[in-house]
């Protein structure tokens, strides 16, 4: 019989709590650590339509990326959707555990997986923030390197690999050799993954005046799209849920996708 | 067919929102505005043994004068009490109201209940913060008057008339004549209470120095309990309801009862 | 003869400093109010390149949209953009003015330029910060109407519109009506616009968040590039400047493009 | 010849300094450490009849509990009460030094004192924040054993032993074992009491929800008075100064008592 | 018979409480309201010197222009300065009352009596705070005129009218003609009173920048001494007390002068 | 050929970054560290006049003590001396240096010059605030020794070493043994010159309540002015410069003197 309990800890092996921002908010943020799992769902956000997903195929666990509480809630109404999906997973009896930037920063989480999509060698990280138990560096980037291609060349292998609808990004007027990425909004590296010494860096969220920071500097900057560049680990984690449990039965949610498309 | 929604409408005329205080939590704080209800529970608090009453009964809101969420939090897990009582809630499909400092405040509130139920006449609003569309003004403390007592009567009178297992006082050295009254912990006000020419103050949560700061200020102070000074208000906010909603079936909690007892 | 404070205090009066928010940098930021003008160069950004190229042409005046020092500098070096600006501005002897959200909010400014490109009609001020002196409402987004066209449709019109390299959306499940513009990073006035009753949003810099918070409140909601949302005022200030000063002559940047680009 | 130096360096080693809360005042907080002297007087509160009491008997120095001066304050005249108790001390020429948290927090202090009075056994500091230069652990709270009773059989010792009026308290549902003690206002360290296993807790000063909080978490909850479980300390602490300073008179005010009453 | 409120009481006509700045803490510090006066004694300061000339004349109130509590003390020791005045004032039976920037600020307060003995003429009060209950402008800075002389000349007239041992001053490069004068440290009101065209600033407590600021400016700025400028009103004071209280003795500190010197 | 970049290694092995105070801003602030230099003026402010008489010279860097930046300017136009320096420095394209706070308290800096000049033996750093790479404490305030005079007798010393217009000083009631020196506004390091043992401490804009704070501490407080207190390490400065760049033209100004006078 596995719990709820028995998910977090192992979560906790993959991403420790202790590697999480100061301000995030992650672990068993609903329902109830003794409940017995059968069935887990697993996606990156947590929204209303990914819990009724859940509570249709009978879920007894939601685990996501994005927390399903960030800003703590002074009620938890159908007037908006965090309450909606709130109350969703409780009439449905479904826990809700998370990994946010624990896992962006986990040796093995979002940005390893991103780093391998986009395939760079050599991978490291950059300016870690420790090392883990195996004494692993761990961290928010990642960098790497790529076989020297044309900036034109490399957008098109983002774009396949990531599966992006388009891309947005700056020339910063070099080939690409050495690669910077941070799913999310990571732009605010940017001036760690010049200082470096990267030619390219690939993350989503971007801002103009990042865009114009980024050619200043002679970085090329990616934004391939914070859904795209974070939705890599899904399947991954999915997978390592499956093999530690194997009688639980795990599931990737099939209806979340990004809303954002391009023209 | 009643909604959840009139019944936050009708408590909004009872206490309205703009006299709660700026730290306070109130309102709809569980469920939905567009729940029907047939059933609905009052309580003092929204505690888990009240919250589990009420689904038995089979409830479709709870209505409470203390906030199920006071800090707002962030997770809602069988952790702790308050994620306990909403998890309580929401399974069993109740949506949950309170009316707190504002229902403090407002004319016919817990401070008028508390006052008539001592015994005051001429009961006004002290310091009041303004006064409400009928031109009546409200504010948190009540001061009347009663024919000139013995303090240790009047202890009698109240310890009878709250139902109090026992009473905490200081002696101000005066018989008992006029009188103000703020239910649960209100011993904030006394030196307003004192500078108001009362000689006695009923209140609750009376602490060490509040009590010197009385006997220094020369005035009785009376703590006869949070339970006790606010639980009157809940039989008088189920009859309204009642009389408002006469279809809707309304029931005054049973098991609730205060957990301090004296020795 | 004209000087730089003529100039200001013709741009006083199209964007009034009073109508600027509280954080930002505007008016006379570099140079001398007593400096004679005889050519001006207009452009959004006074990025070094534009202070080159205004210098080459021996420009007296740069008036652009964003200021020149937003963060005030501890120095002014060649080692940032900011400082290679200002050196190449002094060096050149050429003073900056800027207007940026006192000319977003201003009537006839950056918004309403924006509002009257992407072809809205009854345009108004969406939530009125003030009115100016000729009884004006004037604050930053407005909304205006179009003839009910598919959303589809409305993006092509706004690609072709503004001149974007591509657009990002999302799809808020409406046609296009009633439609809110706000040249910049205005997204966080995604609510306002939602509670107003308008079904699409033009902005820029919009984050992933964002997107869906559109998605769940049925907006749809365009990115349409910073650049290309606020570009399209400067030739309606350089025109403006020229019939006001018609012994100075007035420029446009050529060479500042927008940096970024989609594939 | 003993001076106020003499005195405030030996409480110094009962009570270091370095034990207080950072909030806290204490010491020597007014007169002289010069001052000679031969008459002490030790009470649990510099109040303005015990400051009186103190200047009929001629004494050149009050020891206290609680600090003269908590809030610094703006004027000392005969308006409140704490200008009256320095007016008073230093018309009469008495020092005034007082040890609190220090004293709250040190071995063989108030705490120590109360656990001893309710007759625990194998005390120890809980969660000690340090060890003292004898290295024995300090910290504010006590924990330790008594042979296992019911609540009701402890309630009558505590009472008896401290010579309480009353006692106010909550039935956590558990016989009496592991028993922590603070004097004064300690419930707010009602968790880390629970998380240490102790069934019962003794302390002052309890609110409302403090008390459901012990009912939650399964804790008997005893409130046993500010006065009535810290005062014991002064009779240590007196005999303590005569021992130390035998050619000096010392002296328990006679006059202090506790100003609130159980009815 | 005549008390310190009395007293108080027409300080306050004087000075009125409403005219002093926020931090500063003026009124009755120390004694009681109630106390009998048949003694006053005037000083500038209320320094350990001033008290004791005070207690050694017999003196039961000390009225002076700086406040003997600024920094809320969390002792009264004779360890410090504060301390040691405050027990010599108690110990002695001596009530102290201040006006310090309400006295700066009235109508014939410190900065009116120190324009006249600058000989000012057409005395105004620059950029006034407000109107008192005469009508009469109240504020910091008072500005009036001379017939014009060189710097030079003024110098010396300053010298002679304030008993200076010395001056410092900065030469601005202008003759005397509108001067602004503000008794002890009002070098930070420089701007404002270049922008209201005075040539010429007298105040104490100059520092290096400061100089530097009013050359820049063009202004004189003369530096005679926080002492030697605010002085002139205590005697003014004494004289307005002894003929207000008739029956009441006023004596001015024989003892104060200030402690600075020139070299 | 030598850059600024040169000069600022120089002074940083002379002053390092790391002994700045947390507030200060020290550096290149302006213009380019890549520029040559063939001509460095040398100054202790870089006031608008330095900086012109640095261009009339034909100076490519300015090496003073004070900032030409401290408060960050949210524009640089001629409308403030802070704006005309750097335009008038960046026009004539020269680059500007300072070393402040570490210059005070580097070995060999400000202090250790000033104690020179009046004379001390056997100096030190009073509280250091750590030592250097070459083992020597560091640290803002000096003390020495000098063979036991009157107060009046170093006074006299102090104006002819420094060539004071004038001094101002209180006495602290002892001859002259222990000196503490302390360049510019120093005078809160006093307690501590105090507790060191020193009977004179020499600063510069020392306020009345510093002066009376000395008088009650028995300690000589005397200021000799700020420019006459730091402008001593300006030759020393300009020495060691040239010394290290022989091929570079280094120069004091000529017209760099105190605006201050005494009178």
């Amino acid at each position: 019989m596995t719990t709820v309990n028995d998910i977090l800890k192992y979560i906790e092996t993959l991403a420790p709590k202790s590697m999480k921002e100061h301000w995030d908010n992650v672990g068993l943020l609903c329902g109830s650590a003794k409940q017995e799992v059968s069935k887990i769902m697993v996606a990156l956000d947590p929204f209303e339509s990914v819990c009724k997903e859940a509570a249709d195929w009978g879920a007894d666990l939601l685990v996501t990326h994005h927390p399903v509480i960030f800003q703590a809630p002074k009620a938890i109404t159908d007037d908006d959707g965090v309450g909606r999906s709130l109350l969703q997973l409780i009439r449905s009896n479904i826990s809700a555990i998370n990994a946010h930037t624990n896992l962006d920063c986990a040796p093995g989480g979002v940005n390893d997986v991103l780093a391998a999509k986009v395939g760079l060698s050599h991978v490291q990280v950059l300016c870690p923030n420790g090392v883990d138990e195996e004494g692993r560096p761990w961290g928010l980037i990642r960098c790497g390197e790529v076989t020297s291609v044309s900036l034109q060349q490399f957008l098109s292998r983002v774009k396949a690999a990531l599966g992006c609808d388009g891309l947005r990004y700056t020339d910063g007027g070099k080939p690409v050799c050495k690669v910077a990425v941070g799913g999310g909004s990571c732009a605010s590296a940017l001036r760690q993954v010049a200082d470096a010494g990267c030619d390219t860096f690939v993350t989503a969220d971007v801002k103009y005046n990042q865009f114009w920071d980024a050619k200043e500097l002679g970085v090329n900057l990616i934004d391939a799209g914070h859904f795209a560049t974070e939705n890599p680990v899904v399947a991954v984690l999915a997978a390592k849920l499956q093999v530690a449990f194997p009688d639980v039965e795990v599931k990737i949610s099939e209806i979340h996708a990004d809303c954002m498309k391009f023209y």
